[in-house]
């Protein structure tokens, strides 16, 4: 089969690899039918984060169960199903706790061993606990925003989430990235009283503004944080969502929380934590929650909403591409051409 | 009258001063009965915190209401009240949610301009929203265990809450100091099921052990993270309480954290934030709350149960003075053959 391949920086290929198959009782083999590109796959396509040559890459899918090992019980060939940005056992401690990224059985899609979510089948480990089934009849149009689920918007829901996001609630959002802009629409989603996001990318600041946002902040530091006080009478957000993973974002970001008030962090962190201003932190008492989302926790109640017409976050997506073009997807995002590319198959 | 007064690293003076007197409408001047000598005061008393030569010190103290403003509704002369560590209008809306230490009015007893605990008598600002009155007929023998509500049992209680201690949760308190100490007697109190105390005064981790905990763990840095995980089945803790404040410190409560758990931090942050692992927290969702306790908001709760028998933090007084001995109480403490001590009037 065909798959997506990162040889180094900025050496995305398609090519051929060995056909997954069953490996263990508890496999699935998935035929991707959707995919996509990540902005936290840029951080391996620009050489920021390490990969070895060769490792596949994607993590982020929707397709077909195609084939189970003797110890999957919840699923069958034909299932349409979707997978969340890691795999996970889903019996352990944490995995009940809904802390699936914690699991000790858990894993990421692309890394070493593993196959990734960008290539035409997959070897789904633990398939009983990580997969979520679609029902049979789901709408082919609905997949766009079912795909999102996958990490995007579970990772904004994360963020909202950590950031106490609530009826009421003034939210701020730091970053226009597709996680910033479905961390508006969880925040939205969430009762969020106002939302504001703090980007400067007029398309993405648009796509903000259908998601709930009533005001944008296009200014940077000193001066971002000037404009969020001036738009919260000075006190600040109750939650804010850092959705970039800078030190330059997280010292925005505890900086316009209000006190009390909590950071929900989900941008990985490149970079130190010289951003965390800890005596800000302690004399205004903002706290600083988040990480990587337990995407598998969060699906089934956003899917429902998905399914039902109530979440609707496939606009994050305004390329489509085929597998073959895939190289040229991460060029476009890379190059700020795309904000996050659909791989149809 | 007379109070303490710093006029330099280890410089401390017992010394003639104005007295008191009501200078606004909200003003209560309070005749101090039993006040205190806080770890935190040590931070100035060795130049590490900068003070100007003159100023006041102390910010736990509990009296006798001699004279209140003509604003004053809720007190009159002959009161016994009890101060939280700042002062704070009790009307606006940090107030209101319960985080006065934020009141845009407040103040800390000892800023420039403002009388110190540690002293014969104290004005005390927004004395209505300020002062918490005590019964007129509380025990003389209970006093030590209502001024420990000032700041000390205060603040362990907001670390023990913004770190999730609760029923069924294992707790790791890091700092066998006297907030440390009042940490695990709060987490004792809501209900934890085992607390870790991490300490190595052996004096310190005995009172530990009185107030709640049932393990001690006296390594440091990587020693002291590989203990709590061999004492947690590798987990760590579901909660943590940070009390000691250095970057060493705050490094071993993350590492400690159980995947999905949180830091409770309330040492006054001296140092950078380079003990703040954010990769650490982003990969395992460990959240990080606390700051400057809002005791005002809490020492209702808790003195009615000092009040009632049920919690008494009064064994964090290990030396009892005069004023006039405050000098020798700060070297004591200083130079660790004192925990804390209790200024009797």
């Amino acid at each position: 089969m065909r798959a997506t391949v990162i040889h180094g920086p900025k050496d995305i290929r398609v090519e051929e690899v060995a056909d997954p198959r069953i490996e263990l009782p508890g496999d699935a083999v998935v035929r991707v039918t959707h995919a996509c590109v990540c902005g936290s796959d840029l951080w391996a396509y620009r050489g920021v984060a390490a990969r070895q040559p060769g490792q596949r890459i994607g993590h982020e899918f929707v397709g077909v169960v195609e084939q189970v090992g003797a110890g999957v019980g919840g699923l069958r060939p034909g299932d349409r199903v979707l997978a969340p940005f890691v795999w996970s056992d889903g019996t352990c401690a944490y995995c009940a706790d809904g802390l699936h990224t914690s699991c000790p059985q858990g894993g990421f899609w692309g890394e070493v061993g593993s196959d990734g979510g960008q290539g035409e089948a997959v070897r789904v480990p633990f398939a009983d606990g990580t997969l979520v089934r679609l029902p049979d009849d789901v709408d082919d149009a609905l997949m766009p925003a079912v795909l999102a689920l996958s990490d995007v918007m579970s990772t904004g829901h994360h963020a909202a989430l950590a950031a106490g996001a609530r009826p009421g609630a003034t939210v701020a959002v730091v970053g226009d990235g597709a996680v910033g802009l479905c961390g508006v629409l969880a925040a939205h989603r969430l009762g969020a009283e106002r939302i504001i996001v703090l980007g400067r990318h007029a398309d993405r600041t648009a796509v903000a503004r259908t998601f709930g946002a009533v005001d944008v902040v296009a200014e940077r530091g000193e001066a971002a944080v000037g404009a969020v006080r001036e738009l919260t009478g000075g006190q600040g957000a109750h939650a804010v969502l850092e959705a970039v993973g800078t030190e330059e974002s997280m010292r925005t970001a505890i900086s316009v929380a209000r006190d009390g008030g909590a950071v929900g962090f989900v941008g990985v962190p490149h970079g130190g934590s010289a951003g965390v201003d800890l005596g800000q932190m302690f004399n205004r008492n903002v706290a600083l929650r988040g990480g990587v989302a337990p995407a598998r926790a969060y699906i089934p109640e956003l899917l429902a909403d998905v399914l039902a017409g109530r979440l609707d976050p496939s606009p994050v997506f305004d390329l489509t591409v085929r597998l073959d073009e895939v190289p040229a997807a991460y060029a476009a995002m890379d190059e700020r051409r795309a904000l996050k590319a659909l791989i149809a198959f």
